[in-house]
């Protein structure tokens, strides 16, 4: 059975991990690691995961014997120092950080606002977002995992945009749950602050501009702008990111409609529905994807779960790409829908 | 002591004008009707009222004598049959419904999708949002409240629009609270459809949208077209609006910023901030205004309670305007901040 | 390949049990049942069983043929009239209602107001907690279904009420989330209700009453009184009851930890924790169980997610009792945790 | 005017004073501290204050002059060390901590975990519950305003222990809204822990325990032995407490019903209602109290919102009573209702 491990195993994205891992057919978790909670056992920090995981936290991935891959859930400017070594062994590595998501370093250094020390290893990452890369992703070593509301925006958008039929100027309101901040307790998170509010933040700043540009520039071949607004609502888990385009031309909702049942209709993990639900994909890898025309404008919407389809389940989609493995393998259920 | 009448005092937006009206200064609620709890006590349907209000429900409002204002809180549709009977008796009226609120018959008649019976007076309503129309509503008889979604929209778009600094082609995302829906449960207000959801609804076609246009077009002087997409938020008070423009030129933040504060600067109840915060003006009925430039775009954001300065707080404002009282009465207390 | 049924497939429990028979490795969803949906494919209404479920709702189970299993998810009256032709086809039943759980004929007209119309079956009828009466289940045809309160209230309280340490008078207070009112939208569950509240109800007059005292009186063999307080809280998914006890003596808390490791320590499903955590289970079959000892007091928490062990799961974990399967099968895997 | 000062103006607490105090009609807040935010404006902190505080935050209370009242809001072990000096300079002082609520000094170190430096004071101070000892608050310079658990507990729980009907053995399962935990974020408080949860916590522990029995006995003179177990549930103002009672012989609703009738029926700020509910006095210094015969045992509500009864209100209650106002001055005015 092949032996993974995770670096950065007490965060929400790490702890995800092994919530789907621990029951994937073909992969045994072997390592997990933890500065604060190392010589604990999992399932004191994670009791959901009694009689799931038996294993103690590592305080360093370099202990771990005989791993055949290591996702990496830390914290940004973490990655850049673990990936070297990983690859060296040999190791396959998956990067659920934003450490290796932007090719480009100049771009890096002026979003993340410090300097990229691993431009090698940058330059051969390969973004995982397997609806759009997958060949790319089956060859890698390296994966980036792309940010949670990327992965909504992107899924959103890709398709009008590779059309034509949209403008390149694009307007993405995007709604996130609270996990999608991190375990770490903030005043905006803080639930008196944003339990009865909606909360608008980074408004023109936030680092997965550039990565949501850089995607779509790939997927559609044209070089599009963001506007991207984000708002905290009081959710735990789900994204629903609303984008809005221009016409360039008088569009009928039928051929916007085949445009993305193109895209999508054989897409396991990926709907274009009606009516976007969060509910309907929460606690899966599946995403929802709808779209209107509304006079000279379109709206389309994205849905995912932050942890899943935007973090950890997309990880294991990768990660079942890298190794050969059904892509489907441990992700194969559906959403709660209540 | 000046007397007023609530018609339709069962509902979110009757119970709310109970409620200020209760501890106004200068004005007696005299009349609260109720089909359904006629001849009941008005605080068996809100325990909150007693010690305030010791009424029984009448079921017409016609049971009430010497009436100097009343409000009319019911269902599109109804305000129609009631104000002319009003403004006959002498009696001023405020309807917060939708009936009076486009000036065209036609595009009423489109949007709500069943003829207008009282043009004569639809053309005499005045729209009653206070900071832009204040003059009228003075000398009015019939004041038009505006919607909930429309005044955070309003209040937002009316500066930058009149300027001339911005486009007049805005996307609006609003996201509001579960009470502006009313008190009659349905599948998208069930709890466990919404609790844990963010929910885009009539899209493109919410009847907010030619009131937000007549409005914006008034004071703004010019033609407007609103892309507007409401979405529902598990929230109880609170709407904020996200409203995005093109700018027709370099901005700076601080030639922005001039044109709110120089809009906003001396209004008691609107307020320009750097960072709007629904919590800041729920249960009053201050709002907060914010406005941004994003590179070639802008985003402008208005906050609102829906319930007061989105529905009956406004309604209050423009019944003292409209009675030579002091604007501010009953209503000049802040906002709950936490 | 066994073919199951599911009676009620438009609510909450129906759905749920098509999202985790969907992927179960034994069986195969044969027909589900909607009044007001037949003839609709099963994914317009339930959108998250796009790729999982392609059937088309049918009206009368009746239609379908050679099914081994069904599942009862109607409103409590209903399914007493479906079991006997089911029992009849040599079909065996599952019932989430509370049509099957009361022996007493008497007491089930007390308490649901209603005569029972199938006496014959309700005494033959097996009550469904596996942890407790597991090998009564393995050879039943018609297993009751405990409902989500009961089973989070019994699995906290049967243990120290079988040592004999406590009194058999037990105060519950149980707090619910609101998907276990159901789909029906009422006024206790819409969000501008119950969204920022806490709402004690049915107290003193739960139907859960007696069947909790009946349960537990069998796995104690005592006569034990409930005083039961349920309330509504503003979450979607989960139950956690406090049961709280008097001491007949001096007990230590490792008394009482070993008497629920003792009883608990084997079980798949049920553990024992230090500090119980709805977040834990939501979305998994899984319990937790936790106790303190509070000087001459104690209290015993019980949390399920409400759906799951609370309603489909553990119905889908007595179906595999009952047919001889694994008794994890299709459930064996862990919650949340965020 | 009355001049107030408000040690600790950056806390919940401090700005709820703040709210109220600033369109009170008798006082003037002249001094607001602060060590992190001295020499900000009040506003910049709280938006939801401008137009209504128009100071800068203070380092020390010393700075400010001719001071009549000062509200101390700041955490327990503050208050002991600023209490003395404003005594001294013949300012009344109302403490919203925990510092001076327990007169028995040894019961203070048990519970707090450290010694009480002010012992002499402790002695003097008054508990601040108007409707239970409203003589003694009218005479006293140092008033040690109630906790919001014990508010709503006291509340619930006085009369009916008073009456001699109940036993004084009761258990308490209090449901708090996150604000009571004041503003420093926390992992509980994190909205991914608690917005989908229940959480008990500090089970049989917590500080509030010892104040309840010591209210209760000296109200009811009796010796009451309080079992209290709090529960964080996500609301962001509010508390229910149930409250558990064996009953000492048979006694009916109407027994009941007029024992609290009795007590509450003049009050301004408490009301005996059949259906308890938080939103009924969400931002209003009323409180709503229920009970319920269930067969040998009772249960009885108390409501409150936990920022305004259960806090800052109450304390300006108190404050109207020692500065010989209005006892409503400022308060008087309905909760929310929705």
């Amino acid at each position: 059975m092949t032996k993974v491990g995770i670096i950065g195993g007490t965060g929400y994205a790490g702890g995800e991990l092994a919530r789907i891992l621990s029951v994937h057919p073909d992969v045994e978790i072997a390592a997990m690691t933890s500065r604060q909670n190392a010589g604990k056992k999992v399932q004191e920090s994670h009791s959901y995961l009694k009689g799931y995981v038996d294993l103690e936290f590592i305080s360093n991935i370099s202990e771990a014997p005989d791993l055949d891959l290591v996702f990496v859930a830390t914290p940004h400017g973490v990655a850049m120092k673990e990936v070297p070594a990983l690859l060296e062994r040999g190791i396959k590595a998956i990067d659920l950080s934003g450490d290796y998501r932007l090719h480009d370093v100049a771009t890096y250094q002026k979003w993340y606002g410090h300097e990229h020390t691993d431009v090698e290893n940058l330059q051969k990452a390969v973004y995982g977002l397997p609806e759009f890369f997958r060949g790319e992703i089956k060859g890698a070593d390296l994966v980036a995992n792309p940010g949670c509301y990327a992965t909504s925006i992107i899924l959103a958008c890709g398709p009008i945009l590779k059309s034509g039929l949209a403008g390149d100027d694009v307007i993405v309101d995007a709604k996130s749950g609270t996990s999608g901040a991190g375990m770490v307790p903030t005043e905006r998170t803080h639930h008196s602050t944003c339990g009865e509010s909606v909360i608008p933040y980074s408004i023109g700043k936030h680092r997965h501009t550039p990565e949501i540009e850089m995607a779509v520039d790939r997927f559609a071949g044209s070089h599009s702008k963001v506007t991207f607004v984000p708002n905290l609502v009081p959710i735990v888990r789900g994204i629903i990111s609303s984008c809005y385009f221009g016409l360039e031309k008088d569009v009928s909702q039928e051929e916007i409609d085949s445009i993305y049942e193109k895209q999508y209709g054989n897409e396991t993990f990926v709907h274009y529905v009606p009516d976007p639900s969060i509910r309907a994909v929460v606690a899966s890898n599946h995403a929802q994807v709808s779209s209107r025309v509304l006079g000279s404008k379109a709206v389309a919407f994205g849905v995912v779960d932050n942890l899943v389809k935007g973090a950890s389940g997309q990880a294991v989609q990768c990660m079942n790409l890298m190794l050969g493995l059904d892509e489907k393998a441990g992700l194969d259920f559906p959403g709660l829908g209540v």
